[in-house]
């Protein structure tokens, strides 16, 4: 299986054990991506001339001749397996950060129904970094699903930072429920709604949601008055500095959603991420900006991780993002 | 409604009065293009984050925040519109050039009969000036519609210029004429023809054609002497350095020419036009010339007219086509 | 017809009595291509304006005046045609190379059955001169149709050089036969196997191949002991720096093959052709190298292509390659 990540090319495949191994998909003879290649056992064999390279990156096999080069190698990512995602270390130093960041934060002995969408987008991962912490772009981009206007304009948004790690939450109360949210609950009245988004670099957000009738007791609702929770994981892995994957899972408990809605709510979470994929692709494709741009107050988040991004890609040269 | 206009991008929306406003297509923010947005009163609403901004360009509301940043201001164009048409005045001083130079040139009250073409293309405008002041290209570009060699090898040209603008004279004498007139007109012998080209800059062109029955009295022949007579507008209008809007008017007499006949002129000019822009297209695409280009006598007004541009670009640093 | 070699644009005709006339193909007045006008008797006349160019490049006719400009005059490539080839002299030398190095190698008048496969593709001349010269490639990338394994593993091969030519002789003793050859022959036993590619700079390859009953005499194998016998011609041609014209003709003796077998090694070459074009391809798209390339004793004929092409283009300043 080939990627991009980063920019680079690489292959990942499985040896024999299982374990996965991530090189670079290119042979160091005339650069046939090893990608299209055959696994032989634990080797992989290029589809060009058949020279074989081992889970390190060396060549062991070059069928035309018995001799090997001694520099007949490619380059070897440290790889690592962990709840269902691969982390591949690109980091210019040789040790890579063991310590995966990543995980589902929802607790795995229960019962929870997950739902994945994968988009391939045109754009550079900080446009979505950006997006996904100011979320008063629901009230206008996404008015037509999980947006009011309230969720702009009366919303308290608090920003906080531990270590690298940023939360933003923001408390709507008191408000009109967004269309979207009227067709799962089927409640039209007065709820109060909350939006916390944590952000892991280099591209992990979790993010919890949720609505209760007015005045039930927020987050902390019981029963009839709690009327939508939400977990939800987005990863922002940057392919080249123009295009992102972005991969998004979402959970809920199994039987709080009927089929109908659940496919209601799918159709819904696909439409909004269109427009947010439809919007950022614009921005990316459009000519450098005459005019210098401003930051709001809904912005602390983004910019901090910018900061964040920043830092770490001088300390690092480079970045780790999951597959 | 957005549009490009000399690499910049526009947002054009009419006030609660009517007029037209024309703003940078950009918000300050995020950079959005303003064209998503909507118009609220007056006002134009930002579609990422609903941030509005007035017709001058003033951001006048930020939903999230109480405070409008002091700078949050996008380009402000000043626009006029007359005869149905709108000036962007685009220059870099801040006073606008405020009297329109464009006009269709046929006397409204009469009854005139409009045909309007549009076409988008990918060249630069200045490969379509060079083309209208010079009509020998009829002759070989245009042989199956309005062209024969005559137009070429038998024409008298002359080149008057009057301050900015220029005025392209042709006429033949006791020539044939070219298919698509002899299936207009019904006609087959020999006719004096005349084509009169006016060019204003930056990019407007009235034209007045016509053919006589041979010796019949040439642009002052009447009755069944005067075989065709026509006034054309081509308005040539640069988005960006490779490509260009480019729209015609045109005007016969209600009356005189059936409906039947009035399809098979929009046929062939629509043909023509197209023979035009598929051969200027391919010269904006090819790489750059390894041998240097000559000029003809033709050319006159075609390189007074780049002439003249080029004073007026250097003199305000920008052009001011209509839209 | 016009025609793009080496990122120059050139136009053919032909004159009156038949002999093939190369110009540069852009009008020396507005650079209209000349392949888009017409032959009107001796002289090459342009689509646009009409000028007229005679076979040595003059410009010798202006419709609208009668002075011709001196310098009107596009470039002319001295050409000569020679097998049904067109060789065209692009060299910065006034002086052509007059020896056309370029035929067919096969007896004229013999009897001998011709296919021919033209394909635009998108990738470097050079990678396709690596590919011909190093055909262990067969037992991986061509394993459907026309390689196994013991192409790379089990063939002797020998680079020699004679002046600017090289021929590369490969010889696999006793092995399998591949899928196509064993559809073709209906032999599944255990055959010698020979590869002789001949290369004649700038694009030509003269390939002959053939199997025969193992130990039946091999090249030498007559009767029933000669399973195939094939010569094939392939010729690289330049177009831009990242595409390339490939012509191909192969011959076998007519009454050899059947129509129903014909067709088959048809669709097999097709098939073949269309892997090294699909591979070749997306090493010429993918990003440059982050990895030094190694070279194999396989590379040897390619590795001395390079090197005298590179002491050609010195010499030169251009290549000189059919048409």
């Amino acid at each position: 299986m080939g990627l991009q990540l980063l920019n680079e090319q690489i292959v990942l495949f499985r040896k024999d054990n299982g374990s996965v191994v991530a090189l670079e998909d290119r042979c160091v003879h005339r650069q046939a991506p090893l990608s299209r290649g055959e696994v032989v056992g634990d080797f992989l064999q290029c589809a060009y001339h058949g020279l074989c390279f081992d889970g390190s990156g060396n060549c062991v096999r070059v069928p035309s001749q018995n001799l090997i080069p001694p520099n007949a190698r490619v380059r070897h990512y440290p790889a690592t397996e962990r709840h269902g995602l691969i982390f591949i270390w690109m980091g210019l130093t040789e040790e890579p950060d063991t310590e995966p960041l990543y995980e589902f934060p929802w607790d795995e002995e229960d019962d929870w129904h997950e739902t994945h969408i994968h988009l391939h987008t045109r754009f550079s991962y900080l446009l979505l970094i950006d997006n996904l912490l100011d979320l008063s772009h629901l009230a206008y981009l996404h008015r037509s699903t999980i947006g009011i206007d309230a969720v702009a304009d009366e919303a308290t948004q608090k920003t906080e930072r531990a270590g690298e790690r940023i939360r933003v939450s923001r408390w709507m109360e008191n408000i009109d429920q967004a269309p979207t949210h009227i067709e799962l609950s089927g409640y039209i009245g007065k709820v109060d709604r909350w939006q916390q988004i944590e952000f892991c670099p280099p591209g992990y957000f979790w993010i919890q949601t949720g609505s209760a009738i007015a005045g039930g007791g927020g987050a902390n609702a019981k029963g009839k008055d709690l009327l939508i929770k939400r977990n939800s994981v987005h990863m922002v892995v940057p392919e080249t500095e123009t295009t992102t994957n972005y991969f998004y899972t979402t959970v809920h408990k199994t039987g709080t959603l009927s089929e109908e809605r659940e496919q209601i709510f799918k159709d819904r979470m696909a439409h909004t991420f269109h427009e947010d994929v439809e919007l950022l692709e614009h921005l990316s494709r459009q000519a450098r900006p005459q005019s210098p741009m401003i930051d709001l107050a809904t912005d602390a988040g983004a910019l901090q991780a910018r900061r964040i991004l920043d830092d770490l890609i001088s300390a690092q040269g480079n970045l780790a993002p999951p597959v």
